[in-house]
């Protein structure tokens, strides 16, 4: 089994992970400090979704620092696909829920809500495109691995 | 080069590119007719999007067309690439446009917008869902071709 950049138990895995995490983290802090955002469903949407791809990705992680640091990646077909799908889900959510949360932030703002006090649609915003970014990582972590799965 | 059902070429595949073009025409349909979907970004954005997925699926259907009742399919890998390519990029498009109508339409219900008026918000709301079954038929023929060309 030849080594893939950026597939399962490798330093790029790694990275793609903690650039997840850290987009997700970012997305989160945006939208829930010292806001209402309960009051509009996709905004919880984003919220709960944003919320289940920090704990996958931060577990992930850890299988690749363990892989990397400490011990060969051990990569069996079975866990490999659980990985894939749990990718393929969660991207579909995070891109779900990202253009969810900026079509509503961009009808508060073009409605002129008064919901949207002091620049707080531009922090929805921002969390909307950190969703996005965290998206695009986890899409680019999902394909590696589909490529990594079919070679194996 | 076994046959597969649903990959490009097969009447699996006819079926796949009828229902995608008749889920999207119908979501253009309930969008579209007698409406001002143009005041709302995420409306303009989904019907943009179900007017690209309506020609790409129409010409792949004739594609099978040919190949099941004419001639035995041609499918060189590189055609099937840009099939898959095309089908994937189409996919997240109208996911995102689905999910943002959507959202979109739930936020001018819970609102009590004027806009809504007899319900309009329904019809609406039936377009995002029609988008959306375009959206998880799209995707199958998707993984369907994607199958296909790793095993070619």
């Amino acid at each position: 089994m030849e080594e893939m950049a950026g597939a399962l138990g490798t330093i790029g895995s790694l990275a793609l992970r903690f650039g997840q995490a850290i987009f997700s983290v970012a997305s989160l802090l945006f939208m829930c400090l010292n806001t209402e955002f309960y009051s509009y469903t996709a905004f919880c949407f984003l919220v709960t979704i944003m919320g289940l791809v920090v704990p996958w990705s931060l577990t992930l992680a850890l299988v690749d620092v363990l892989s990397v640091y400490f011990k060969p990646p051990i990569r069996p077909p079975g866990i490999l696909s659980i990985v894939v799908v749990g990718d393929w889900v969660l991207s579909f959510l995070s891109l779900a829920a990202s253009c969810s949360a900026a079509s509503v932030t961009g009808f508060l703002l073009a409605s002129g809500d008064s919901f949207c006090i002091e620049s707080l649609c531009i922090r929805y915003r921002v969390a909307a495109a950190m969703a996005f970014m965290s998206w695009l990582i986890l899409l680019s972590s999902t394909l590696i691995n589909i490529w990594f799965l079919s070679s194996v």
